[in-house]
């Protein structure tokens, strides 16, 4: 966290002495991936707030705020520039999540206009989070990462610094051998999309559990390389798709600098030198219900064996989860008109390989919708985990 | 954490390109309560540190530091300015603390020649914390009073914002009534001492335990007012012993402005509101080996009822906890030359209730000494647990 | 389990096909510690019981089964041999417990005319059970001692077997060696009183926990002999008060035989061996809301000594933990007078020593009563804990 | 339990009062599932034993006892009548088991000379058990059932008594219509394969898990009927295969008498009532070191559509979960040769469906093996949660 976020007696003392005659509500973002800003807070049934700008970018629509002093009392809350976000399809039937204890987070009823998100709850404790999904903050990061490498088949390695001088950590799971495939996971070049993280731990847990024979199967035929966070800065600074310099990761591939998208210099540096026989790029999408895989059609180098490969790999996660489809989904790429400064076609061209950008919903997978939580973080890490099984099926032809 | 934290790599680039050929060495520090400078790390046997200052302040003394790609390497790790610090005695006798994992703490081979504190581990994982005391992050922090607020004896209040415009939070433990004594437990206003809210944490769970019967009964004849983090912007800092305007709190009590320590403010003023019959402020001592209270012999309201009150506590917390001792401590102050800028000595007198410091130790408990562990986190949380039997013992009497 | 235990299918088969049309309710005591007998069950509010003898003996009062097939049906549960238990007094003002999940019990509404007693409940549940108090089953005793071999401070021996061939444990927890005092702690003579093993549970955990003072310090100047089950037929049996041979253990201290009580022949002859500085029995009685010792003023050697150190224990134990008192409790021995047939006596004029018999109720602690749970495993597991306090303050002095 | 179970005290008095003098060794099998008998154990290294024979049965091959005061002696324990039991070839290539903390079981080394078994283990504890295979007690059959219906989709009905009088339970997962398909899972007609009731608690725990889109599936197609445990009777004596009557549950489905096989006589009843879509009968295999399964080639009513159920079931698993293979495995019965009285024959003819017997190894699965833990608990929940993926494949053409 940069520079003071925004909270309501910081940035509104005159009102707030008004109020808090009557209600000691306050509201808050300063944390790790808090963002809001409040434009008024006169009544409970009339809290007006606005979702500030990404660092130095246009892109916003990630929210994370705490409101305290509010049991049993009658909220409305009204985000003013819901109707202006980078995907306001994204708040079409969306659900906001709220959370009392930092652990569940469950949805509570909100509705859009177009305009407007408004969301309407009564607290039972005093003091509860709203986000846009599920955070995944830094200390969850550390500890992930830090809780792999006590598995004999992991270790970390730092690739190199963020712009605000944070380690990026790299773990690289199962022995290193040259007739091994080179499997590549990385995850939240877009920080806001915080299921990616979740997604993460389900794959990193399930690789190095020393009981489970997937795991195991690939670990003989493959080494992994996984970088659990590509944009930490971003993600702490409460950020939907940019870093703290207002770069979008997933359009620098092509021929990332060092000093704007460090993360992306290093990766790709590190799959130059360690080799890629397959990459999975893990994100969110704000609009659609589904989980989904984006492909690598467009790339010059697509052909029939990348084709199969595809294939096998949607139809082998279609039957190991049920929360996996290919239905619906972005159109795919004309034949070469692929945008090679995107990540998963910049490396599927690279190296010749498959690589895919797999997409969850910030909403929930509407073949299996569940009206109290949607999708949520233990769906993701369960997604994450499945994963396994399609990489268990492609990886002898990779 | 509000600017670019020294690494290696961010401060020292030229050196980082030389010695990255033979090793990959990387010591970073920009996580929550971090604290180093790398001075030069030409070899692993040749490390130099320095502890940067607290923001805006003389003080310094704590560290806390990652050291990456150093598996199997012996690492001779000298912070050159140790000889400086705050409390050089603190060095003597000291040995810092080790995690692979950021959950168990252990001690490392340490010494200190009066001008460099040098650290001798090699480590049998890549990436290894290093830390003046177990750390407690405000993510800990955070996570404490949510659980907590689960529990129907407890509420989280927020008292006002930090500098930095974070939430300042209290917890009220149990149902409030006149006739009940307010018992307050406030703790790391100097935020370097960590060991503070570990035993918060103790305390907290314990008085939340519904099967407890010492709790049980407290709460019959109490209601308790808990600030868990004086201090939370010093604390993500990684300050010794002052906020990030170089205030140190504990000398604020007299006549706390709202601009320079708001917590003071806010929680004095919530005392005056409220009622205080006991108080006790929770802290680290760098130097002695010991567990120990500093009383309020010299403010100009001690009398017999205050004499006997703080021998009754002394003497009950003797019996409850062995690592509780009264032999080594501060030497007592005359009567009415007691320092009323100083939380406890203040609100003694303003009160005229009991009020106490609590020191713990950074070293260990000399008394049962851990050589593996020295004073834990873990030791902490027990030793808070354990206060809750000194204040029955006194409650009736307050 | 030595026999077909009573069920309602096996023993009523005709009444089981009239009812099962209507009904498939099932009540079953064939597991561990279970004890009943069904006498008629023509409809839910209508289910008439009898509390088997236990094992070729006069006593009755521990029950343990299960009703299955019985969710949202209003049950009427009639012991009807209630009036004529081992002590009719235990069931005035108590209430049944109940659990669907075998780990939480609570209390239900539960009345006694003197005669019957009878269990109101409709559960929320297909399947449910009632108890005397939280059962303590042989496999959990198992666990106990062998996570408990799993601390470097324990060790499991085997004093012998149980007259249906099963090992006698018995903990040494502490080094042993000659300037050590030796503290037995044995529990569950009678095998009814779970809440014995449950306070075991309690006392044993925090002995072995390394972070804990009291019991490092108790452990520089003790050593523990622990023996958590003294009567493990008889529990698996679910009698009362006696082992399969109908004997009462805590009546066959002065000359007990290897043949009808071999537990306490091994366990003396143990004591003489290893030497006695203290001995606690643990127990629970019926009658009494309330926890307390009864002590050994009636023997012979009863002198000051022993009148220093009893009440030294007892009112160390009443500061340590508002569950203990001792204005309720069992009228002293007059000198002279203690049957020395009895654990407590018989070792305390044995070995000289403080020897006391420690009771918790079945009912509640009415100094701090709990109307949803009543006296319970948790707090029987508390209460165990906190018997280190005192054992502390007359360590030095036994 | 039925009778006193033979210990080296119980049985071998005179032999106890010799070695006792040297050591303290003492071997008992009097606990749930425990079966052994000694023989002669003049010396740590010349310990012999013999395995008694299941209830009125030829057969015998389990074993599990305890071993005590043995902490550091180089054990060596020959199993003498080893050459004779139910399946010699069982014992080839096999590793037993041992437990210092009855949770984790690891494998010691044994070997076979085809007339004894030996075992050789230098204990690093004082108390060790040792085994045929990971127990699975009724203490723990019940947590499991009870756990489970404390989950809104499972229901517990008990369908009768045992022979000894206990309970049969059935969980009944999802919610019965007309249109779901009905799917029986069952497991431990053989006592002895306890791996069968692991098996089952991982795939009841994934059933019941409302986060995993396969169970989530699985519930909107199919209910599901499930008996963890056939035979507890058996499994509580510590039988291999047959009931404490003596009867061999897999060879009565054609004509179940209520007397000597209730449990068989109670499910195919039910079974006829409620229908049946699907069986699948979990078994573990003494001799082949895979996993696999037995199908019904051999019944009368076997056609194509079975067989593409057959061939789609095991090809999904196979790509689930790579412990799957069908390489190794039981020679298919000949057109109509099946015998119709074996469990998954008979209910396959009785309701024309798939029916198919699930095999895993006392062993290991040798295309993964483990030589530390072989085939586990572990891997058994494992392979339980994974059939769930096959199931799901065919849930539509069943």
């Amino acid at each position: 966290m940069l520079f003071l976020k925004c909270t309501w007696k910081a940035k509104f003392k005159k009102l707030s002495l008004v109020i808090s005659k009557i209600y000691c509500m306050k509201i808050s973002s300063n944390f790790d991936s808090g963002k809001i800003q409040l434009v008024k807070a006169e009544s409970p049934n009339d809290i007006q707030l606005i979702i500030p700008n990404d660092d130095l970018s246009e892109h916003f629509q990630w929210f994370y705020y705490r409101v305290s002093e509010v049991r049993d009392l009658s909220l409305r809350m009204r985000i003013m520039n819901a109707g202006k976000v980078s995907y306001p399809e994204g708040y079409e039937n969306y659900h906001a999540l709220a959370s009392y204890d930092r652990e569940t987070w469950f949805r509570v009823p909100t509705c859009f206009d177009g305009e407007e998100l408004t969301i309407k709850h009564t607290p039972e404790f005093n003091v509860v989070y709203y986000a846009y999904f599920a955070p995944y903050t830094y200390e969850q990061h550390l500890n992930l990462v830090h809780k792999a490498q006590m598995s004999p088949e992991c270790k970390i390695s730092i690739l190199g610094s963020t712009i605000q001088g944070r380690d990026i950590e790299m773990l690289t799971i199962g022995e290193n051998s040259p007739e091994k495939k080179k499997i590549w996971l990385i995850a939240r070049q877009h920080p806001g999309e915080s299921m990616a993280e979740w997604f993460m731990q389900g794959a990193i847990s399930r690789l190095i559990d020393e009981n489970d024979p997937v795991s195991r199967m690939l670990l003989e035929k493959a080494v992994f390389y996984v970088v659990p966070n590509m944009n930490i800065d971003g993600s702490i600074a409460g950020n939907l798709r940019v870093n703290t310099k207002g770069v979008n990761y997933n359009r620098e591939w092509a021929d990332p600098s060092i000093e704007n998208c460090p993360e992306v210099f290093y990766v790709r540096n590190k799959m130059d030198e360690l080799g890629c026989d397959m990459n999975l790029d893990i994100h969110g999408d704000e609009a659609l219900p589904y989980n989904f895989i984006s492909g690598i059609e467009g790339i010059p180098s697509f052909d029939e064996k990348l084709k199969n490969l595809t294939e096998t790999f949607i139809n082998s996660w279609k039957i190991s989860s049920p929360d996996f489809q290919d239905e619906h989904g972005y159109a795919k790429n004309n034949p070469g008109e692929a945008n090679l400064a995107i990540c998963s076609k910049h490396i599927g061209e690279r190296f010749k390989c498959l690589s895919l950008t797999i997409e969850m919903p910030f909403k929930d997978n509407d073949n299996l919708p569940d009206f109290e939580f949607g999708w949520s973080a233990q769906r993701s890490i369960l997604f994450g985990a499945s994963v396994l099984h399609p990489i268990l099926q492609v990886v002898d032809d990779l």
